[in-house]
């Protein structure tokens, strides 16, 4: 709280965007198209990630500056996680479309409040430990932020992790802030194992967490050069927002606009330009990706572990690793199986095991083509 | 049929017994206290094993001439499985004593009937393939047993079985049937696969499925060498059987008869005394010993192919191996594993390996001592 509360005047006006899509296919049956991810317990603490990741914002931003946009399926769930969320501060979707369109139009919805308010943007389903650190690494990022610059904010790696994208740092930007501030040199896809080691040997690579903090402005512009029609679509539906033509525009423009990533639109290309920079960071994070993740969260990375979750969840096991997820009260008894993953709901039972808990997302693919659609 | 209908006048009085006990623990939690093995259809048929018994037998034996010695919580269950049963037939067991005492019982009440009475004795829980050649093979024990030996029915390994018990068979008895009787030389262990190997290539090794074929009085004349005190108590208990007395005797009886194989006190000694004969048998056979039998059974031995059983059982599945038993219609999604056996019920879900699947018992009697044993 030290850090958060040394606030500077863009601190003040420093504005944050929780993005709260995406089903989170790999982990079905637990994720659902009416409990996305962000919905979930992943952690045991009794709260959704959605909820978490605003507690975790809180410290930084009042209520009148935290923005949630959802898709309109998942307006009710939202308020009844968040009742704290103004109603103005509430973004709905029609239809999903990506995070360019998501937070491009928090940000141009933004901008006509205030032109030089500074926005963070946070995924609602990512796990984070360690707030003090977390509070810091934003407030480094609002003063580079403030500079004019788009900042992101990188993990130090704790293992050679091949299922995140990676940050490479260049040089230190000690005119930003005293530490920990790097120009971004590019970001670089989910590596093999060997260049995950090579990645963390050598030092300059931080995992990508999907964080960028900038002026409204300037990051609707550097999406403009990328994709300008979609930010004259954002900015037109942000100047209607609140008027009587704002249905008629949504529903011409929204269903319209490309679904694209920010990384493609904002960071690559700002990183190229030399617009980008990174706030180094020590907090833990995992974008909690499938099962194996979750298991590992709740073992604390222990993988002689075996790790439970649900509140009623009765487990007897041989087994000293994997993870149950249950759903329900009636026992759930392991023999002789080592690294297994059972989710355990009402109306589907999924056994896998860690290693191929990725896989999840095949079948749940197959299961929209070939039917069972009604249990995704 | 036309074997069996070739009756010789021992034949004609050719009683059979079937006990009817045993949970079958690493068949939990499909078999439970209440529900155990030969009361379950592990064949997907929609018979009980039970049930299946007794239709195997009828060729052989009209329902007068068929015993199901059980225990008495399962009267009720075994009296709706069979509705054919003779009540006087019934035989029920106030606690459960094992083999010996069973169909020692059995056999007492049998003598009692008709001195010269020949009985079979054939488990309620095991799984026959190829009617005929059983019926075969039992009407030649018959005709062994008429002759006064012992006799029992050894099959032909189709593979080195590690799971079973074998035979070892000395002179073919050209005198008793034109083929396929032998002495026994001995009753042997299960054996490791090496032994298991050598005594498929040799061919004098036969499996041991149990069965006991011999003149009620033999039979018990012979458990009498090995344990006088237990056969005494088995023969004033069917003295008395319904007389006034009868409860009465029962009562002090019983509860006090060792436990103890049939196989220790009667088949070992009978071989080793050269009055046990075997009939070589070619009809498939198996005791459904644990689930990666049930797979077996289920696939017909094709171990690369996922074994499904339950009436409303779904499964979607990448493995091709392994088995599911599912009592309800809910989906099980397995991904990427490859030999697992799930068995999916109301109140208790498990998970294991085929390779595993024997280690279930261990898990039962650890909930036995440390609770959990109203799941059992």
């Amino acid at each position: 709280m030290t850090e958060a509360s040394s606030s500077t005047p863009a601190l003040e006006s420093f504005t944050c965007v929780i993005p709260a899509g995406g089903v989170g296919s790999r982990l079905w049956p637990l994720s659902r198209a009416n409990a996305p991810k962000f919905l979930l317990d992943l952690t045991g603490s009794g709260d959704s990630l959605l909820r978490a990741t605003w507690d975790r914002l809180a410290p930084i931003a009042p209520p009148e500056r935290v923005l949630v946009v959802t898709g309109v399926t998942h307006r009710d769930s939202v308020v009844d996680q968040l009742p704290e969320l103004r109603s103005e501060n509430l973004i709905t979707e029609s239809e999903p479309k990506d995070s360019s369109a998501a937070i491009g139009l928090a940000a141009a919805l933004l901008e006509l409040r205030d032109p030089d308010a500074i926005l963070g943007s946070f995924a609602a389903d990512h796990v984070i430990r360690g707030d003090v650190l977390f509070q810091r690494a934003v407030t480094t990022a609002v003063q580079a932020a403030d500079q004019g610059y788009i900042a992101t904010i990188g993990i130090h790696p704790s293992h050679p992790a091949t299922g995140f994208g990676y940050i490479s740092c260049g040089r230190a930007r000690g005119d930003l802030a005293p530490f920990d501030v790097y120009d971004v040199t590019e970001f670089v896809e989910k590596p093999d194992a060997a260049q995950a080691g090579e990645y963390l040997a050598h030092g300059g690579y931080l995992w990508n967490a999907g964080m960028f903090i900038a002026r409204a402005t300037v990051l609707l512009d550097q999406m403009a050069l990328a994709e300008p029609e979609l930010v004259r679509s954002l900015r037109e539906i942000a100047a209607t927002w609140n008027t009587e033509r704002g249905a008629e525009v949504r529903e011409r423009l929204w269903p319209a606009l490309p679904k694209i990533a920010i990384d493609y639109t904002v960071a690559e290309p700002a990183a190229a330009a030399g617009k980008m920079v990174c706030v180094a960071a020590h907090f833990d994070w995992d974008d909690v990706g499938d099962f194996a993740s979750v298991a590992n969260l709740l073992t604390r990375g222990r993988g002689s572990d075996l790790a439970v979750l649900g509140d009623g969840a009765q487990v007897l096991s041989d087994a000293s690793s994997g993870i149950v997820v249950s759903e329900s009260d009636r026992l759930v008894a392991l023999v002789g199986v080592e690294d297994v993953v059972v989710v355990d709901t009402a109306d589907v039972l999924l056994v896998t095991s860690k290693s191929r808990a990725q896989d999840v997302k095949n079948l749940v693919n197959r299961m929209k083509v070939t039917g069972g659609g009604h249990l995704l």
